[in-house]
């Protein structure tokens, strides 16, 4: 399996660029000095950004090249379900040793190829470079949404719902377990907090489903957990919100986890957590109709409580009243050590 | 100067954010999930990325946060550059440690800013991350042309004009002396080398005057080395290319850094050098407006060869018509070693 040092830097460049497909919104693909794309005349055009550096963002003994290039892509498809647009373009940024062997690059290209594909978006150009010490990916993608549809974190109004897809908090109690247990947490009954953590779904899908309604206000993507977004999702609508912390915690996995790391449930729940999921402002009007397209797209959406004119105010509110200031708390890469 | 660490993630995030300016085309800015962004119906969107890694992109001693942003700046500028596309948007993705001080951080966002801002460019979205170890810079930069009018590196034909702008090599060149000389490379006399290397200034306004007379056939960006780029180009447009190495050696400043170097001025302005300068293949019809295009805008523009119908082939040209192949050298990130 040659290394990229046996190989240099434009031989592993063209081993890379082969993982891709042929696009009609293409013009020009990798292996010029840029990428020239055709937009959609009167389309917005979406962009974001996502960096994983090694042993922070992923643990070499737990992904696979192809895990971890199926996660990147989900990171910066959340983003952009996140704004209710469609995907169309990516730019990989590579920084690897020179030992890296070929192959496994190689195949987290194709991964991420792969899961972008399924959206019909693809990689169209990017930069490889060496590096000593942690190695990192950067995923630029850009998508397109119809002129002023995209949702933002600042459309939510006082009386919307409160809405989460999927399970929140089990990709945290994924990470968790992992360190905890070791080897043991691969046992099937982790595997829905593992699966979380290393295999999360994209919701575009869902999103673009949903945008149709016109009855989501505000959203934004779970990526540092859940209390944490909310709270930046408030501060940017100007608005607070009042969370069923009961409902919340209606998760059997999560509470047998919580067991296991002698945590409770509800801060899993609301803790640092990079699930991926999508947090929604919805009008109440459209309640029903939200609840029918993510019935049938397969993936659970719950009501999870309520915007308040109370700005950046998070309430919790148990099953039998008692309410109770949440702590925004979420991941921050460089405050881990701060009380 | 408090450090990332005290800061934390998110306000770190809003200061870099301070450092930009509004823009009618940037609908959401940072600070949402992804940006919004609106290109003009019927454009072509053309894209490109850049990685900067600590101590092999920039040595520390030597680049303020300033000139460490200019330079990444213009590194993508230069790619546009070479597609003739207008720059419109950038994200910028910094891996940094956690006892990295803020404001030099803000000061590097905001050199980013006004060499992008020269061409109404502007950050709209990024990424911060931790990382132990070498530090990284990553800039995807977004730019517009008419449909259909970005040049790419596969449309030179045999008989075309090879011309390159300003004085490719002295970038290489400056390196080696500030590698040579250490502190004394700081001297007057090597100032057009120091500067080439530290502070390139950005072919886009060039580039895009250029583009209308539509005699440009093909370009690239000396990003790797004039010999290793117009390689890459003779490869793309299915051509050879002969250069005529008297032409390209005259220049004192470069001629001088190879005799203190104890190197040949031709083996400077061939080899390893990123000058974002651009190559470009000019139909002889055109000559004379681009070379008044050029001087017009300030910047030499000079016919160093001709394109050949043998595949492939570099060939040197002496004054005396003395001929000799050309080793297609330049950079190469993970070939350091290989012979």
């Amino acid at each position: 399996m040659p290394t990229l040092r046996e190989l240099g830097e434009f031989e592993a460049l063209r081993r890379l660029a082969a993982t891709r497909r042929e696009r009609p919104t293409v013009i020009v693909g990798p292996g010029d000095d840029a990428a020239v794309l055709r937009p959609a005349p009167g389309c917005d055009l979406v962009a974001t950004t996502d960096a994983f550096v090694e042993g922070r963002h992923w643990l070499a003994e737990w992904f696979t090249p192809s895990a971890l290039g199926a996660r990147l892509a989900v990171a910066n498809l959340s983003d952009l379900a996140a704004m209710a647009a469609t995907p169309r373009w990516a730019l990989l940024s590579i920084g690897v040793r020179e030992d890296h062997a070929i192959e496994p690059l190689v195949e987290l290209q194709r991964a991420i190829e792969e899961t972008l594909g399924r959206e019909e978006a693809g990689i169209v150009g990017g930069n490889l470079t060496a590096v000593e010490g942690a190695e990192w990916l950067n995923l630029t993608l850009l998508g397109e949404t119809a002129m002023g549809r995209a949702w933002t974190r600042f459309g939510a109004r006082p009386g919307d719902l409160l809405a989460v897809s999927g399970h929140p908090g089990r990709a945290g109690a994924g990470v968790l377990l992992a360190r905890a247990l070791g080897e043991k947490a691969r046992a099937p009954e982790w595997q829905p907090l593992i699966d979380a953590w290393m295999a999360p779904a994209s919701r575009g899908p869902l999103a673009r489903a949903l945008a149709v309604t016109g009855g989501v206000m505000a959203a934004i993507d779970v990526s540092d957990g859940l209390a944490g977004d909310l709270a930046h999702l408030c501060e940017a609508s100007g608005v607070g919100a009042e969370i069923d912390t009961a409902a919340l915690a209606e998760d059997a996995a999560l509470a047998r986890a919580a067991a296991a790391l002698k945590v409770k449930p509800l801060d899993l729940a609301l803790g640092p957590s990079d699930d991926y999921e999508l947090l929604l402002a919805i009008d109440p009007s459209s309640r029903a109709e939200c609840e029918r397209i993510a019935h049938d797209a397969g993936v659970p959406l719950r009501a999870i409580g309520t915007f308040t004119d109370a700005p950046g105010t998070l309430v919790g509110v148990g099953s039998r009243g008692a309410r109770a200031a949440l702590e925004p708390r979420g991941f921050d890469h460089f405050a881990a050590d701060r009380s």
